[in-house]
């Protein structure tokens, strides 16, 4: 029988009942509601609204119902509506009328607020974890790939050779902003709603600050009607799961790349790969496939909160239920793609030799002339021009740069000299390199270091 | 041991087998995927690709691991991959090696999107059923409600009196746009993909259109590559449940202001609606809300789709294996929205006497008093200006239209005669409407007839 | 001075009125918008509601407005608040109080559905042109790659050897469904709204399906309030416009990855390609990017649409006044990028030489074996397996499939004869196709001779 | 003619050009452009890579070139391709030969990022003003209405009676989490990616920190790929700018709830509503319905860029393009909906007086009853469930609970006394409020000069 039923000549109808059911969402967050529940207790002994002895009863009956939940000895399904009011119910099976009071000086409305920003502050930690974890295989692998040289690409099309790391670096780095972004979420989440009660306060003498820093939390969310009705916080994480996907849909995307026939440059360990049912040959790269697909889910999931939260007047409304259905499938399948993600790279081997052969004389060298011509004093734009001229050539004999003979430099400029040719291999294109978080090696290992402090 | 396994020397890591297990999804269409592999090796044995013999015992051991998944002897989990390989798995469990001819001339990749069109096509038609039942429900409150005057808003602004009947009767017909657009859908979705086995069709004699029969469908996909690639039939189909969830969300808000104290025009019973934990004198609107919340979770599937299909190159990638997430969330949350509004509106009383009297002179008569002048002539333009000062007269003085004097509507405008307060009755408004489809009881009486011929 | 004006006092703040404006985009309409009103001028002379020389002189003045903004005498900014009143004060500047009669019998609110659903019938029929524009350039190529033999993709791995005119019909094909659903659209669309007025239709002897037949409209939208309310045209439009985008963004997916120096494939026509302002080789894939990229715009716009819609309670609510920005961002970002996609495709090469040879004896012949096996009664399953370790060995060997000792083959199978090497070229694999829909010449032939009836 | 265009035989075809242009976009931010270019053009002096002389002529002819831009001498148009060739060309036109040099060391790679970066900076900043200036518009009318009693509403059913300042207090609240994620934001906004060139840095001898302190930023992008691949900051800025969304909406739902015939509460000045086409009566909330409807542009910008980014491969890819859409689309609707609500809330009048009266003895003051009872050592649960008794008998005798007799109270429990009634009234609930943020005057009073010392 629900908690406010007294008014109620009728129960809820049981489609009703099981239409507005939160257990199989909210029932995740027992823990936290009960942490938040015995924070709350404490705070109403410390303020003599309940009694010393009252209290402890309460307290130990929510932990002996943490207990047997968690070992499965207590169970609920949807018939119980939502995790606060079952848990409430349960102490009252366990210790009678004391566990009436518990409900004291609150509401679910602040209750639930709080419980998700309990469990917010949790998977944050969780998720800067995680992305840690990414960040150092992706570090890992940036060293053992120092020398590695692979063509970087801008439209697809090869367009400079760059080092391996320094691609993984990139990628280190976008990361590396996530966890700012959580960081920055987790500062605004770590606030305590409880004391709203309904919307508008309590008459009882609650202490709130006290309540949040027995919860370790970094103060209170002041106004009453905010602290109800607002998930800003929950819309702003998700977002942040939203843009780790698209970080971690790109990088999938190269890896599907990477292990195409064509690309040839990635190979997956078999326990990382799956094959066909129908044709024996093949070896895919589905885990990268279904992390990028996944990002379709935490995307959903944006809309989704965004959708519930567009226009809702003050202060709560049921609608607002939704959140945790949003948040939790944001939490956890972001969560997976980043740990799998982590595990696939581990199992991924990258052909050092792939490239760099290739690479010599390539037309992907072209903007090494550009600047060969520049510190001659041609202009840019000139320089630019020239050394179109001599990529068509290339193209229409079918010749490498370094194939091209001097003469016929020297009919596109006379500026081109001999030394021109020291310039044509992947790999002093890339020790030229001289800016700041450039690919040259003195950079892409400045950047290693920076990174490998970082992370420790 | 996966299927696909013979070329691989380790079988996949634990975590991306859980990772890449669709079974908690996939699992559910089992019938589906059972239905389909008994047509397939229907044909299979028609073509003599297989022997009458041999036929026989796959079809009596799909048959009975149905009847064993039904009844839950037969139990799967993560571990089982998808419910493709776990099915074949157990026939060549019951019947050796012949169940290794099952999957001949066939692939995951056709049999997934068969599996697929089937749901969609039983989905579709409980759906169908589904939205004719609540129009029904509306029809039926509409038949209750053919003389109550209630206002008609525009802004939420109280506009022009109507009968609620009329109110109704529109959703009822932006249901039926839903109705059809289904059917529309479904017209596309009814074709088997099988036989397009893993892109490029296959070298064994089957015949695609005999299996199609046998699943009643109404012919094939033609082009293989289209009939793995394709998933445009389930983005239709989810973006018609969000057309369908933008009318329930209407509906739904419509139903939270109507039970508001300041509208007080609906009432829920008991038995559909929800009271607080703290505050004792509650009873919310919360099956409206939830139904208006769940939009987002329609809205968030539609995303997720689009967002995995978008870019992939032909045919199949495993990316697409979530779109089973998107379109059985879509689906249930659609479904339950459905059938609990019915449920909600069955439980729901409107107060026939709300609004009548105090819409008898009220400014939303305004439009009476234009078409009064109109009718003697007046350019339109005009006639609304004068009654425009008409209005600001009696905003001023604080009256109703029926409590001005006539000495003060001659000032405006000598065309008004005494007859003018015969028009500023609700009633006489409602009354008076000449135009089709109208809120005139004549016509809200013709569109009920047509509803009622049209859903029996 | 607006036409609502008269109860108020004060006129519409500058920034207020610049903020509420819609003539930016409504002013595109006014064709639309004027073709309504002489229809429903027409109307109010047949049913002498305005007198035949009045109706005259209006529609004279409509006419004469319609030139002047063609010719650009006439011309309107934010000022004008939207186009439905700039267009009635135009009028009335002409010919005087005989304009104010215009507006007799219809709102703003009747008026600009109508002018919506003129809108989309014009757009819905040119897009459908485009589309059948882009069927035929892909018919074309597909004519003349009737035997250009490439890989056939899944998971971005080589799957089976496939004839891209099979690949391209793919396309064709699911562009013919959204053909289809366009049409779906249209039937829904062509209902005249005219006549439901504000929202409860009207006193007036109006004649509703007089005005429709004008406009060449099916018929009315029956009930006045789902006539001004209900936008769910707009969204079915805007979804269908969002599965083109993704079938869009595949092919043009497609496009980079084939002119990658990688796939080597395609080959842009200079005239539809762009370098680099640095690089000098570069010859970059643009057009087909920014098709893929404005698929974002489209998703864009129908969560725009659907987030509108959401919740608004009957009737006409001012947020609807948004959906035209998302229907005409909508419009014209699909019709845009189906007409480039054809030009593009014009003017792309693709190698016909590319891939048959190397993929004679490759692993994606795999199935063939199976096949073969099959063929020779060995359970498919058991075949699979067989074949899974020639390939194994072949990968180990780095050899082709017909570059392993037919010894090594009969270790594995002894049911592999000398024959086999005949399956084991990508012609061979193609050719022994079977299936309706399969990729074999004779099948591919029939799809083309199928298309070509039907876009004829 | 473009600067890439050596190696090309023809130019871009029209309709190839038109489509992929940008100028209509990336033209308005010219001066970043300038400015960008001007401090590029100083370090390329200070590192001796163009000689003083010549980055003076180059400087003197941007300056004058922005001049003629803002003055409107200088226009371009789609032909012109993208902002920044064309004004690299003008400066070739002015100065010849040496305006050639501009490029040096740049790509339109990263030029292209740091323009966004500066708008972006811009733009955060601007915004930050404008969120303050409607708090500060809040906070006038709470100060105002730091008595005005109205009903705090949960599932917009009456709840508690609350002050409407403390309504108004918690948007201030949630706008100012607003300012702090765009702050956060700013932070990591604020770095140059100049110098990183096409993608992986430079030969040529450049100072990125030296361009990046001449701009006024906080450091530079350190890897190369990542300052010309990402776009997570303006991801996280658009979704920052849909969070505000969320908060307007909700305030703008308010607003038309409020000023509904129904709720009576607030009243716009005529300068700030408008009226009817047709009903001569209507005074419309358009101002607050189009901030709520274009809430679902700036959800649409956010997919937008969401599905541009998703799964692109690094480095640059021309969808990139596409961000400005939605960057500069989300920037001005979100600003002009905070401008404009200001303004609105500046012309909106609340009626002061509007439900004190009716809440005295009102159902929504149950909770004191509770409260009353908990105090006298009732349980919580039980206290509940006795008032929700009373509750019940007044809702069947149609009575207030000041209405409800002592007796009748004693029956339903002996600890109901006389003082009770003390407890119904409007005012009494609100001074009783104890804890901190509740809607008590002394706590509204606390809140509202924190933010009188934060905002001023």
């Amino acid at each position: 029988m629900p908690t406010w039923n007294s008014r109620f000549k009728k129960s809820l109808d049981e489609k009703a009942l099981k239409f507005s059911s939160s257990i199989d969402i909210d029932g995740k967050l027992y823990n936290e509601d009960i942490v938040g529940s015995i924070a709350h207790v404490k705070m109403l002994m410390k303020q003599k609204i309940i009694s010393y002895a009252e209290g402890k009863k309460i307290i130990s009956a929510l932990e002996s119902i943490r207990k047997e939940i968690l070992s499965g000895k207590l169970k609920y399904d949807w018939r119980n509506e939502d995790i606060h009011s079952f848990i409430e119910e349960q102490i009252t099976k366990k210790i009678g009328a004391i566990g009436k009071k518990l409900h004291t000086a609150r509401s679910r409305n602040d209750q639930v607020a709080l419980d998700e920003r309990l469990y917010l502050k949790k998977e944050i930690t969780t998720l800067i974890k995680t992305l840690i974890g990414l960040q150092k295989t992706l570090l890992k692998i940036s060293s053992k790939h120092k020398s590695t040289i692979v063509p970087g690409y801008t439209h697809l099309q090869r367009a400079q050779p760059i080092l391996f790391a320094h691609h993984l670096l990139a990628y280190i780095s976008m990361l590396g902003r996530d966890v700012e972004r959580l960081n920055d979420c987790l500062k605004r989440a770590d606030k305590s709603p409880l004391g709203a009660a309904a919307l508008s306060g309590t008459t009882l003498p609650i202490d709130r600050n006290y309540t949040a820093k027995l919860l370790g939390m970094k103060g209170i969310v002041e106004n009453s009607l905010d602290a109800v009705s607002s998930r800003d916080i929950v819309i702003e994480f998700i977002s942040t799961c939203a843009i780790i996907m698209v970080n971690l849909s790109r990088l999938a995307e190269e890896l599907v790349l990477w292990s195409s026939q064509e690309f040839a440059f990635a190979q997956f360990d078999d326990s990382f790969a799956t094959g066909s049912s129908l044709m024996p040959q093949k070896k895919n790269p589905d885990i990268a496939e279904l992390v990028r697909g996944k990002t379709g889910r935490v995307y959903g999931t944006l809309i989704g909160i965004l959708t519930v939260m567009k226009s809702l007047p003050l202060a709560y409304n049921r609608d607002m239920q939704e959140d945790k259905f949003h948040l939790t499938e944001a939490v956890n399948t972001t969560k997976d793609c980043l740990e799998i993600m982590a595990g696939l790279l581990k199992h991924t081997s990258f052909r050092k030799d792939r490239f760099e052969k290739e690479l010599d004389g390539d037309l992907s060298l072209s903007t090494e002339l550009v600047d060969y011509l520049v510190r001659k004093e041609i202009p840019f734009r000139e320089a630019h021009n020239n050394v179109g001229k001599v990529v068509a050539l290339a193209v229409s004999k079918k010749k490498k740069l370094n194939e091209i003979l001097l003469a016929d430099y020297k009919k596109i400029s006379p500026k081109f000299e001999k030394n021109l040719y020291n310039f044509l291999t992947a790999k002093s294109s890339i020790n030229n390199r001289l800016s700041d978080g450039s690919t040259s090696p003195k950079e892409v290992d400045k950047q290693l270091k920076f990174w490998m402090r970082k992370l420790s």
